[in-house]
């Protein structure tokens, strides 16, 4: 319980830094490593691919 | 504003990992590390001292 309350509490923290467009700074990137942490989910792994929809998002978001 | 909306949030958060002892969990550290540089603290520099308090609490915390 007290798992999804600290997830959701951090998430809405890092959508803050997204809206203010702070989500790169060192703050937000070692706040996004914990929500992953908490989730389980592992950095990227040698032999693993990049999901081919991402570098298109970020061009699209980018530009 | 809204700086002290995400530290506030983030600080519950942490206080959440605190109070369930996950503290010391991957997450929680990410956490600390996103806190700490929302506030613009580095980590200790060589020939820093850590402040002599700090050890004490450490012991009494763990005994």
């Amino acid at each position: 319980m007290s798992d999804n309350i600290r997830l959701a509490l951090m998430r809405q923290a890092l959508a803050l830094y997204d809206a203010t467009d702070d989500g790169a700074t060192v703050a937000a990137c070692h706040l996004q490593a914990a929500v992953d942490a908490e989730q389980g989910l592992r950095p990227m792994q040698p032999g693993e691919d990049i999901d081919p929809e991402i570098p298109e998002q970020l061009r699209n978001w980018l530009s």
